[in-house]
């Protein structure tokens, strides 16, 4: 009899398999359940109502995927790292997002963290998951370190975590496509890992592959357009960089009269670049101890620090209204129009420009064939070619505030009109999709 | 132009249809968004990394079915209601479970709540949801109370919401299926719709719509016994209790240093009984208050209160072992070994014993035809017949700690492993599936 | 670089994995081609107009499925056969339907085949299969034959196609279930494989696995009632018995002015047992040639025939009534009935009585786990025992012509009418579910 | 009780819903039937084994679709047709495809004939199914063929079954992407239906719904190069037009000894130009009677005939290569080298070259809103921009033969790798993806 095969039921891969005892004792440990009080889409939630799921569940389908392309790279080509450096890969792949915190995104715009730096300290600091790693030997931490951040000599593992063609992206596409339930992020995952061969540094895809790469950028891309850069989506992070805000410039006033608990790490400037932030107050920081805390800032006397803490918790969001761009005049004959309504721009007044590069950046797909060698498939690929980087930008407002403000909120109106001019309208902000 | 449709993207029933305003206003309400924050499978997502939802999105999809029934009772049989009821019942669907708190089963067993009774007493008593109800009229807040509560004169209505066919089990067996990745769940809902009818006051189901509620009790059956009654997730509730039991026996006798914020309802016993628990006090408890109160209660002073709340956070859960049944002898033996061995039998002994009633509790499903009249499906089919409810009881503790003792705990495994006898093996702890 | 595996795109597996070049140059055998021309399904298109897959496909899924299996054994257990029987696992997998004729269930009646013989007969006698069999070695083709008969010693692998738990079975419950539409078919395939283990000459389930293999039985239940046993279908069939048996009638006494081309074994009766129908003649049979010959015999001189061959062709078909059951003088009483009334009961009248065993003939499936033991399924589950054979007897009759017929048929009518007293009304013939 | 729907199990929509009487009627002609006997994707399935659906099957899905846009429009816009109109629509998406032929695409170039006219024709001249549409009025039969030709002066509803978004492309991407088991084909129906909005004479569709549209075209995109224009299909296709090319020249010539049952109207070249080809003898022709054709060439006396014949039937199908290009000389240069081999180049020797139009043929797909009026999505979306029409040309040629030929067939292959220098190497034609 073998060692025992685990397998954790999944509704996108069906099961993951674990078969390392490793893997498995990664799995179990603190940092790695952590993961399970942090959505995988953040703000998301409150366009897809179906988009709750954490990144615990996707880092296991990273983990998965990562196998099934080693398996198949030694399966059909017979090309083996040795168990150690598979192992490393392995555990790359799973524990790539330790570093995030609550509404990553959002936050980290914020408070200025980086969750990649935050992944590498916890491999190096945290004390259970060192130990489980070091059971391997003493540099086995850092061998994973250097796949996550490029200084392996396995470049091709790194590509494998944070490259065009990623564990980390086939899964999140899948996975964000069937809990939101929508259709553009599927793709042909199966295909898609049949078509790749390994390089000597790179990935290769057979050039009869090419629709099949081309399918899943274009997932990619429909992702953005549709979900992450959901209007509605990047107005609730917007929300939450206002609610950071006011209790920061309450706090530094002294005017906060209770801390959330566990919060002092987002209020207290510089706690990260001071270096002061402990591990432990970094693992205390989950979607929980966020949502709670802001029922306690609901409760603040600061009225607009209260306002802004319900509008996240009872979902009463900014309205947008979509423009050809901003000046920096633009921008503070806004901020101006809403002081002299006695709206404070600090608190209910955003801009946002977002940019969908559909084409991931342009770094390029390798295409081979027995004839030609290689060749890059964005030169070949009238479709990824067209992908070029789009920008949105949004101003954000609170429009049930208008309202009620009547003749006051006639300027900003007629402001926000006037900037708008000959663009479509917005979307109705009522159902997540138009 | 018509009242716009609103829609909503939801991976079960792809769109949810909102047409009518008063629905979206209700959805609207914080009452109803604070669904967002409660899991609609409390702590299985421990056992099922994926069923991660919340009875928000549950709650639409209930509302959808109900909406879908409706709709076909009125297109292939002329049944209508007056608008005023069918808003009714619509609300019913999407209101029957604002009266949740988190990890609802666990923590109702500890402190002896019922949620019927708080949906109730939140569309009597809190003022926003009471408002938009107010403003159909007067009435209709205690009229959709009736329809929750069976003191309705439209007894079809009651049933569609908590009867054998009703729109909450459609909807949470085949959502709970999807989330947690099992096939156990599905079932044919457009077809058992269409096999409905409505007679005076029951739904009515065609004959040659047999298989069909069979396939849909089935479904039932196998994701009580296989996903809702999983001994891991039996086992996190019990830990639950555990933690509360403790919480509350500390802050008794005045040693709990820090009650964590909003958890004063869970801790002093018979706020509820007493009437003191205010509606503000009852909406602040959430999923998220819950576990950013571990978090505080992990750092407690007891070590027993650290423990457990740790052991829910990072997942070290309790192991079970399945007996053919448990004497009031047997369990006051454990009691006395766990004590005897050092262990609080109170934070670290757990009995449970969970009863599979496959049938629904037996209450008629009724088939027609025209030759026959009506006949209750149990009558006719041997696979419901052979539903019989079983009872299955184990016995919980923390396998690591008795590892730790080492022969210290020989008794306790002597003594658990006589108990078990000729019964099958656990299943593994470790994956969620065996 | 190895040998290359080649892939097959599958609706219901995704990719048929082929990686033994015998398995490869076995599905380009012409015996194995010829299924493509064959519906898995017969006549059920005719209800389930989704259900018009070959059982080309079929034998691929029971190979690749058969592949996992034998894959879980070696992976997981450590279960290995030398390579040779299991290259004649997999062959027999894939060629246990090779023996199939058009509609097949329906002709077998028809005219006194069995398949089962001409799948032995084909692996002996078809000379390029035979050839690539004999590849391997010369005794190959007859290991292959005797995992097909039961007559090898590796009882399992007998077993695993035509036991309980058979790839067949697998196969075709998922396949028929995608094809037609309906969710009945569903069962867990990954971790049914999953639960299973190799005993001895047997299949064993883990017993945690019992709901896993109650699923699938309920699975094969629900199949054979909604699907394969449908009125319209079982109508279907027995339309194809009334032309043959009519076209016989006729060439017998040299009436058949033409006989529809390859159609003489169809014909002239005991070609089959007198064993001059030849490997060649067989081949040429396949659901092309039947329809075809069925234009052939539409423009029969004899009416009646002509009238059933355009009945199929055009799906005008018979109607039935269900009945409590059928004794020989109601069987005569209905038989004069249509002679009296001028419609022949040879061509026009039909009796079935179809038997559903949901348990599948109650064959025991093996439980096992540590401490007790082996067990039969079947003694521990009440679901599996309450699976009892059901027979449903049905009457059918031409309706339309009945229609035409106006007074004559008044006392046919009244007798159906009497023998189907207190029965359920048929099902609509019009649609395929009621 | 109203006026019973009938439903139709359909693995693409669930079901088809039938309300109208007429409808029904017009599923139950001889006409409508007999595309139970025509496979949608002809060849196809001899690639993706599981393209075994029928034209059948995807008129009922053109038909479902349509009746959900019509009643889109209807609910959500106020738009309706007058009771007749509607059902004329109806009855055209239903209708649209009766005047295919078996392997429709393959053989009308073989024989040129165009199945729209058939379509047409059939309509007038098919006595059922004009008496069953006379019986709406004796325009109606017209009303329908004019909604089909584009002669009528509902345009928006001719562009519903052949425009850029029509009835018939929504449920065939779907349907076949179903059946051969790719992602490809998949786009969100329900959605796309929602942003489409019935405009003057086209339909509109509201411009936040730019990628719906996009994916939609891309879906359709991707079946092409990946499905509809494989190379193994279109060589499929090919190989029946050498078959027919080959028996007619025999038939000509006096040499067909045999013709197969109802091929006559294949074989007498201009039966169709000369208005001699009849409805009874049109309506004979199907996949089966063309398969049983196949089966009677297959022993005729000519050699090249009986291989060509087989050769399908077994599928032993030609290999190709693709080229940059072909000029009239280099076509020349192979039928001579293929000739000196002693290899009949009309027979063995096929030039293709297939041209994929991602954008189909541009046509303008219309957004709206409110502030800008309707942009044509072509000026906006470089996505559809970059899908220019791509031309692959390919040469077909059995490897088979050449293989028995040895040095014989040396100079072919040096001149077809000449040919093809510089481009991709062939796929393999062993499976049906690479």
């Amino acid at each position: 009899m073998r060692a025992e095969e685990k397998v954790l039921k999944d509704p996108v891969h069906n099961y993951i398999h674990v078969r390392d005892p490793l893997i498995w004792r990664l799995i179990n440990t603190r940092v790695f359940q952590r993961l399970r009080r942090i959505r995988q889409l953040g703000t998301s939630f409150l366009t897809f109502h179906g988009a709750e799921h954490s990144r615990f569940a996707h880092s296991l389908g990273a983990y998965e995927t990562m196998r099934k392309v080693l398996d198949h790279f030694s399966r059909n080509f017979g090309r083996e790292w040795d168990e150690r450096t598979r192992l490393a890969a392995l555990a790359a792949a799973l524990l790539h997002d330790i570093g995030h915190g609550p509404f990553s995104h959002a936050v980290e715009r914020a408070v200025g963290w980086r969750h990649e730096e935050w992944t590498i300290r916890l491999l190096r600091e945290e004390e259970e998951l060192r130990g489980v790693l070091d059971a391997v030997d003493g540099r086995f931490a850092e061998d994973v370190a250097a796949i996550l951040d490029g200084g392996s000599p396995h470049r091709i593992l790194t590509s494998l975590i944070t490259g065009q063609l990623d564990v980390d992206r086939m899964d999140y596409l899948l996975r964000d496509a069937l809990y939101t339930g929508v259709a553009y992020g599927r793709f042909e995952l199966e295909r898609l890992i049949r078509v790749m061969s390994p390089g000597d540094g790179d990935v290769l895809v057979k050039s009869s592959g090419q629709q099949t790469v081309e399918q899943y950028m274009l997932a990619r891309y429909f992702m953005y357009t549709q979900v992450y850069f959901h209007p509605v989506t990047l107005g609730s992070d917007l929300l939450i960089g206002k609610i950071i805000g006011r209790a920061r410039k309450l706090w530094r006033e002294g005017r906060l009269a209770e801390v959330p608990v566990f919060w002092s790490p987002w209020l207290e400037e510089g706690q990260e670049s001071r270096g002061v932030l402990s591990v432990e107050a970094f693992l205390a920081m989950d979607d929980a101890v966020f949502l709670a805390g802001l029922h306690q800032l609901a409760r603040s006397d600061d009225p607009v620090l209260a306002d802004l803490s319900l509008r996240l918790l009872h979902r009463r969001l900014f309205r947008s209204v979509e423009v050809p761009g901003l000046t920096p005049e633009a921008e503070r004959m806004c901020r101006e129009a809403f002081e002299r309504a006695g709206l404070d721009p600090e608190a209910y007044l955003g801009f946002h420009t977002a940019v969908v590069d559909g084409a991931g950046n342009r770094e390029p797909v390798w295409l081979t064939d027995g004839r030609r060698g290689r060749i890059n498939l964005f030169q070949v690929s009238a479709l990824l070619q067209s992908l070029a980087p789009v920008a949105v930008t949004r101003i954000y407002y609170p429009e049930d505030l208008l309202d009620q403000m009547g003749e006051r909120a006639k300027s900003i109106r007629a402001l926000l009109a006037s900037l708008a001019e000959g663009f479509p309208e917005q979307r109705e902000e009522g159902g997540n999709v138009s």
